[in-house]
């Protein structure tokens, strides 16, 4: 299996090849793509020596090149982690069915019966880095919705991501659906992504899942809409009626459960009044666990010398590692004030006791994710529940927050008569 | 009051005075919007004369100018007009409230309370033409949705809008919201209306109505995401089992009601079935109306001299008068293929008595409206019960089909939780 080989024979026939799956798709039953989504998971465990023949190459090619070992564990798959692949298609295929969905009904006046319904969006393209369950799993969020989809992974996944395409069109066909309804992009030629993201006439929404350098070039080369967060710089605000101890488990798990993630925390608020106890508390901790603490002048004072001096561009900054930001801040209105101006509308935690402190929080924070008493971690769309995401909006267009398998559609408006006409 | 005095200080502030207001904006409860729209509708029915001395300006320099008949009706304000606006503005304030509306709530297993919450999308750009009662009426959703919106309408109504601007400038400020939370562009140059819409930053959604020049024209020079449509080519599908009766009044209904808008029919499919009665009685219909008909070769063998050839490019023109196509189809699939080849995913009916040919269409046509029964000229917001409209989209992302208030919305998430952190 040569590059050349797999070489795509147009991006121009690919997108017209999804859009046509997509017509099909759209009309197909929720049992037919079931089945199908059935058939990619029995085929994930059935078909483990393939892919990881196709992934020991991939492998092989990135230690020649000189991968640093946490991209080689990004890359990596085995035999575990393909069955976790597979069991998430299944949870996928187990959501409830959306599409044809009545969102809301009512009657008009002069009779007309009017509906909103769930429809799919038509074809989602999707650009991601070099972990290949995303293959799997865009690839089943969007079957499952009966949008076709366009994958186009990192170059380093390439093999892997082949073999995974090949096994999800043979599913397809035997599931009787068009094989083109998923297609891995068989190639990793910068200038083949870019003339994709110029086909506005074919594809309806382009999701780039990946680091802020990856989703800037694609929104610089897209005709077609793109949603995205550029950065996740979450905020934890520790209100004067915080319990501490609850909220310095907020601390700690937001910023060093997974530190290299979105929705980790990147800036800790502390109300004044509850400075004096708690930033030394937080300080110790982070001491203890290796995080690296940025305080301003007042965190310096109360934190110890292990604090080093925070610099204005902190307050933005998605550390992305085990550094955290911390400043105090003299009551709510300062704490709602300083995420408008620096955070990035991903998500944002109040820890306090007071009901009336919490609920104005969630009101009058804009952020896509508001909680009260819990980790920014939360903010995932497995987690709140969605049962798969996405991805990420930070923009408030057709989805604000992680998006699931209703993200991936929109209504259409059916009406029934019996003649009327207007008058 | 000339144009020059005026002139805007500047669209940079503008977008900024915006984004401030939709900050403020946000945080209002509904009471407050509520007042506004009412005082606004007050002063609209108290401030009739120094509306009409402005109209009566741009009435004169239209007619200097050549302006047609149509064109000056469009523009022309009256005390039976302005009751009409005013009386508009009334009904939006009297629509539900959706800022704050929890659209889903559910609880994790660990107990995290999770809510999808309705807020309001940010600045809005609205961009029209020389109708000035489309001023109040964007203004009056947008306050309705806590959005801040910048106006900017033709160059024909500017004295119109200037004074509408004004007068509800003065109500937003006497209930204590900011004037800049409605600006109408103080400038009709069009340099500066593309740098409104360069501004993202500021800028959260642009809505062109108008013609397809100006949408196009919107589309080229925005970096802010456009909801529009380009146009309507409208089809009614008269099917097999047709009620030819009630077929007949709802293309003559579709077409002849109001020619000019975007939800007229411009294409009808006659079912092969249908067409040996159907199309004579149309075709005599239609030539009473006095509208031109152009048919294919079985329309024109059937409906006589008066008839037309249509040729390709008929199939996909949005007449906007009293012209229409109409074409001999071989049942439900040709009639669905020529709707997906050549239509514009606006509206479209079936008439038909068969429950499963109607359902087979709702369900597998892929536009923003469908309907059975019913004439074309129902796809609004008002006449839907959205209230009000704003727009319709033709593209799938955010909104699809009539636009009201809440496609002026977004959600949320709301998580409240009691110390909950990820495992």
């Amino acid at each position: 299996m040569t590059r050349t080989a797999l070489k795509s024979s147009g991006v121009a026939e690919l997108a017209r090849a999804a859009r046509d799956a997509a017509r099909t798709l759209a009309r197909t039953d929720a049992g037919t793509r079931s089945r199908a989504l059935a058939d990619i998971a029995a085929d994930l465990r059935s078909g483990q020596a393939e892919i990881l023949a196709a992934n020991a190459a991939d492998l092989e090619e990135g230690r020649a090149a000189g991968l640093s070992d946490a991209m080689l564990d990004r890359l990596r798959l085995d035999e575990k982690r393909l069955e976790g692949m597979a069991h998430a298609v299944d949870d996928v295929a187990a959501l409830d069915e959306i599409v044809g969905r009545v969102d809301s009904a009512w009657r008009r006046p002069n009779g007309l019966a009017v509906e909103r319904v769930r429809i799919p969006l038509g074809v989602i393209a999707i650009v991601y880095e070099s972990r290949p369950n995303v293959t799997t799993d865009a690839a089943a969020l969007c079957l499952k919705t009966a949008n076709a989809c366009i994958l186009r992974g990192g170059k380093e996944s390439f093999r892997s991501n082949q073999a995974l395409g090949l096994l999800i069109g043979r599913a397809l066909e035997r599931a009787g659906l068009p094989a083109a309804a998923v297609q891995v992009m068989a190639t990793t030629d910068r200038g083949e992504l870019y003339e994709l993201l110029g086909r506005d006439e074919e594809i309806d929404l382009v999701i780039p899942r990946g680091g802020e350098g990856l989703i800037r070039a694609v929104v610089e080369h897209s005709r077609v809409p793109v949603l995205k967060h550029y950065k996740g710089v979450c905020h934890v605000y520790v209100h004067a009626a915080a319990d501490l101890e609850m909220a310095l488990g907020i601390c700690e798990n937001g910023k060093v459960q997974r530190p290299g993630v979105c929705n980790a925390v990147e800036t800790i608020l502390v109300d004044r009044a509850a400075a004096e106890r708690f930033v030394p508390m937080l300080c110790r901790r982070f001491a203890e666990l290796g995080v690296e603490v940025r305080g301003d002048e007042r965190v310096r004072a109360l934190g110890g010398e292990s604090v080093v001096p925070a610099t204005e561009s902190d307050w933005s900054e998605e550390y992305l590692a085990k550094i955290v930001a911390v400043r105090v801040v003299d009551g709510l209105d300062h704490a709602l004030s300083h995420v408008d101006s620096y955070g990035s509308s991903h998500t944002e935690s109040i820890v306090t006791r007071d009901h009336d402190a919490a609920e104005r929080f969630l009101r009058e924070c804009g952020s896509s994710t508001v909680l009260v008493n819990a980790s920014t971690r939360f903010a995932d769309g497995g987690e709140l529940g969605l049962g798969a995401e996405i991805g990420v909006s930070t923009t408030r267009l057709h989805a604000y927050g992680p998006m699931g398998a209703e993200g991936l559609t929109t209504t259409k408006f059916v009406v029934r008569g019996d003649g009327q006409v207007r008058t």
